[in-house]
């Protein structure tokens, strides 16, 4: 961490979820001071106890002036968004300002929408951060999380899950899949990792056919070229009960870029299922 | 065709669903004569206007006798089959004899499982050739099927989501996307190209976000290394419907790779919903 990571206060976008105040307690307890700009009707309760300002989605202006009255030139953007309704976003004169470069935002796949979203916090002088940078402790260890080790036949299933995500990464297409003794049942998509679960619990007949034991890994990582600044891999206690309910053996996510909500509740529920969560260094080739 | 395909006869061993009687229908149009060996519980009524034999199953002896019996040498392995329940399987002695061949068979992806079917056949002295082969008609044709041509901003969409199946080929998953302005929505695995479908309906606002307007496109398509010869993709009027469901603008299926069942109710179904369906040519690369 340089001098100036350390003495200068950390300006962190937040939405929805636990993260963005695991996040800013983490920053904290590690000496740096911080300034949270809350999405109202996202960010979760308990924001009070921090340094913060509450914006609209829209409200770019105000936005960027809290920003820069907290000191900041470093930004974390982290936590849950709701697709927002585009009718019904009420837009700050600073959005309208910034109208050219937030439309041109909305176009391409994801990874084009939050590359750009970097390039324009850049252009106002800026630096975007990644949540695994300014708190590497949110971000899953190598090795197992919790108590249950992953079976030598998981290993298979993990491998190929994570080559599937590497072989989509040009399309932009999903960071997580459910393999199930070589067989890839789900691929995610726009459904999002709970979808896609759900959807693997519907087809459990594939996992559990020839007996009544868990079997397949839900593998998540980054897809390879992600922008881990804005948009780190997520998994959660709901995660673990969700590969519980597809009847999967476990969880296998990149070291170092898979943030881990809430990892004290992960690791209990996933000890109390049986079932393991292994964080996997990243591959040379990997992002 | 060769002299031998013309004189000998042809047998069908015929699962589910309405391309069992069509491609038996088309051959003996041809002037060739035909056996079907349709299994119970599966074939569609209609099968007694061809000669026929009906099996479990399991009765692999009673099948073999059969395809004997008729004096073909050649094989064609059409319709849909419900996953079997192994426990209720009733296995007759032929199966018993073969059993070994027959566990070997259930190990591995859908690819090995059916590469290793017709590695069977082969095994009994039977040629197993491709629906699209004995009955070139039942598969789609290159250009547009119905009266709806896609327009220029489909082109994208088609292209990308022949690619994504493409760079999953080595994965053994689907062959089926949806592809909406660039975004890839939904990869088929396990759930099937119908589940995929009704899945990207209910991710409508990804296709519609923006306008009322219809958008996006399913591709379907072989995998690369896809043995069409007992797992030809298939669309059929349900496809349709689920596209229309789902706000889609039409689907873009590989010329000559992917069977049409009930062509003209398919084509009625595209033109009442001014969906397009069109078949593309299988570039270079293609399997």
């Amino acid at each position: 961490m340089s001098a100036a990571e350390g003495s200068e206060p950390l300006a962190v976008l937040a939405g929805g979820g636990e993260l963005p105040l695991a996040l800013a307690g983490s920053v904290v307890a590690s000496g740096r001071a911080i300034h949270i700009v809350g999405l109202k009707g996202e960010i979760a309760p308990g924001v009070e106890r921090f340094p913060h300002t509450l914006i609209e989605l829209g409200e770019i202006g105000a936005m960027l002036a809290a920003i820069k009255a907290s000191g900041a030139r470093e930004l974390v953007i982290i936590g849950s968004l709701k697709r927002p309704d585009i009718k019904a976003l009420r837009f700050d004169f600073g959005a309208v300002w910034n109208l050219p470069t937030i439309l041109s935002l909305m176009t391409g796949g994801d990874d084009t929408l939050l590359t750009n979203v970097v390039r324009f916090f850049e252009g106002k002088g800026l630096t975007v951060r990644g949540a695994h940078e300014v708190a590497p402790d949110l971000a899953a260890p190598q090795g197992p999380l919790g108590s249950v080790a992953a079976g030598a036949d998981a290993r298979a299933d993990i491998a190929r899950g994570f080559a599937v995500v590497e072989a989509l990464g040009p399309y932009d297409v999903g960071q997580a899949v459910v393999v199930t003794r070589g067989h890839v049942i789900a691929v995610e998509a726009a459904e999002g990792t709970d979808g896609m679960l759900e959807r693997a619990a519907s087809l459990r007949q594939w996992g559990r056919a020839r007996s009544g034991k868990r079997g397949g890994v839900l593998v998540k990582r980054p897809k390879p070229g992600q922008e881990l600044r804005v948009d780190m891999p997520v998994i959660g206690p709901r995660t673990v009960e969700l590969a519980a309910e597809a009847g999967l053996a476990g969880i296998a996510i990149e070291a170092g870029h898979v943030l881990v909500a809430s990892r004290s509740e992960v690791i209990a529920r996933a000890d109390a299922a049986k079932l393991f969560v292994v964080g996997i260094a990243p591959s040379a080739g990997a992002a």
